[in-house]
């Protein structure tokens, strides 16, 4: 297959891992004879620097054009004191709204090497695999009014969602449970929330569509409990907007290895960005000893998801497993008699195993 | 001190365990040269089956006239079809509004002999010990409208808050760090939400009168992560009510002592109601070996937040946590070669270590 891939490497460690993936996409092209056309764009502090804007008007017409997004990181002290419009991170939230990546995918899952590094116990945490699908673009987080009234005695918030805007991310939720293990957690406060209602309504009437996926209703404070005692107990989770940052946050500690998880914000025609979810790590920077592993099971989950690439994604996803399972590991990491590799290094080592 | 308290035994194990509390304001009594006047009331199931409503005129009105009022539990499958008017727990909703009960208290505090059963490894969690201060009668589970609209296509709920809620949360949050160890973390979405932004105002104009208590602020998916990386890290928390919702699950089963674990709803000028956090326990109701703890702790509770007893209270900690330590517990935990006993005979052991 032939695919356009944008680079997006902006700040920070983010270019260094960024050239981890051009290696690991290289390495995937060779071996599944695909070609993959990378186009290597600005955004965020380094856009800033180069262009004035953390978002140029160039780098969103050609993620519009390509078939795949890949974003290293962005931010960084040097930016710190820029007015809002002009802060790195506004680049991630005009590209998402730009491209009406509507849905935000957070797979969570341990590495058993790594296990030691769990705030959780090994025996409730080991065998956790899971994949919250969070709404990214409405809810209380965009909803109108959002304003001071009376003279600022009072205060509102609004969380509005269409049912169009709830059916395309409930759709998601199914569709990533059909190609996952079949069973979907709907989270939501449906003894509360009028919206919560609404939502619920739609999950059963999509669930129709989908009889392979089993359906199951979880109240939003009761899912933040299960991810405690019972992480394994989830394959993916669907919910709405605040909800989803809160728990797919709280996902993300479970496993001690935050470092390592990739992340996605995608839209209904399976165009998506893929990123890990750590941050540029400027203290880092430069050093060639940034984990590269967030970002390469990034590319694997854009394989996957955007580029109908399920057999490439696994064996990337594997070759890391073996990686680790060997005793490699980078600085941020500790693996009992194991090796301290450098970003370059454990990229190696990584498509060796491939 | 002379103090009147209602009592609300309601459904399943309620019964039983306020008879342990009773027992307990007995043994402080005597030792403390109190008079408790108790009067006991009818909510929940058992006011459905003996007045045909949940929450009778005459258990509202006693609630008003008194110091503070204790709650068993409502609730249980013998009222479960009921119209959700007609639903015991109709009564606890009923009587949080009827008596502006704005502040909902949930101390989390780990048990070193029950260390074994949390979730977290031992060393993350063994030092915790945290009062989450949640809101209650305000913001996105009250606010209006909560509606469908143009023909259900849309739908919206409000966070609604007005000054004078905040202050007074953020106020109880500050008063109970000063009793504490003097830290407050405010929780927020203050990047995102203008109800957080004057949330946070207030938390910043508040913290000018108690110049003892240190503030920090923390986002809502922060402080997710932060209970579950680093528990023992939080002195009091305050926040609003969904976020608290949420907050305060997640942290009741941090420590693997849900059912030990007590809360209280309190207002301004100190009448509160006390109640375990675990339910009814239908399944064991009668047996007489429902968990006392819970209920004596919130008893505690109630000395402490209502009746001014702080020495009190402190006595009937320590004397729960004695007992443990003697390896005495009830069949719902587990303590390596203890013994186990009824509610009776525990309730009994931790009086005697008063
Ligand atoms: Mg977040
Ligand atoms: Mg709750």
């Amino acid at each position: 297959m032939e695919k356009k891939i944008v680079l997006l490497p902006g700040d920070g460690i983010g270019k260094e891992i960024m050239e981890s993936a051009k290696k690991v996409l290289a390495a995937i092209e060779s071996e599944y004879h695909h070609r993959f056309i990378l186009q290597e764009c600005a955004i965020g502090g380094d856009a800033l620097d180069r262009y004035g804007v953390p978002l140029p008007d160039d780098t969103l017409h050609a993620c519009n054009e390509a078939d795949a997004v890949l974003l290293g990181s962005v931010g960084g002290p040097k930016w710190d004191n820029q007015p809002p419009e002009f802060r790195p991170e506004k680049g991630l939230l005009g590209i998402r709204k730009g491209l009406g990546l509507f849905a935000n995918l957070r797979p969570v899952k341990t590495f058993p090497p790594l296990l030691h590094a769990s705030p959780l116990k090994e025996e409730i945490v080991k065998d956790s695999d899971m994949m919250i699908v969070r709404e990214l673009t409405g809810g209380l987080y965009f909803g109108e009014p959002s304003e001071r009234r009376n003279n600022g005695e009072d205060v509102v918030d609004t969380l509005a969602y269409s049912r169009h805007e709830i059916e395309r991310i409930v759709e998601k939720g199914f569709e990533s449970a059909q190609i996952r293990n079949k069973h979907l957690t709907s989270v939501d406060k449906a003894n509360v929330l009028e919206s919560s209602r609404v939502w619920r309504e739609i999950v059963n009437e999509k669930a129709a569509d989908y009889p392979d996926v089993e359906v199951e209703h979880l109240l939003v404070d009761a899912a933040a409990m299960k991810l405690i005692t019972n992480p394994s107990g989830f394959d993916v989770v669907v919910t709405e907007n605040l909800f989803g940052d809160i728990l797919s946050d709280e996902a993300s500690v479970l496993t001690g290895s935050l470092g390592m998880l990739p992340s996605a914000s995608v839209r209904t025609d399976g165009l998506g960005m893929y990123e890990p979810v750590h941050g540029s790590a400027p203290d880092i920077a430069g050093k060639g000893i940034a984990n590269p592993i967030g970002m390469i099971l990034s590319t694997a989950l854009m394989l996957e998801y955007s580029l109908g690439m399920q057999e490439e994604a696994k064996a990337i996803e594997s070759a890391v497993m073996d990686c680790l399972e060997q005793g490699y590991h980078t600085a941020d990491l500790k693996i009992k008699d194991g090796k301290q590799l450098s970003t370059d290094e454990i990229t190696e080592a990584i498509i060796e195993n491939l």
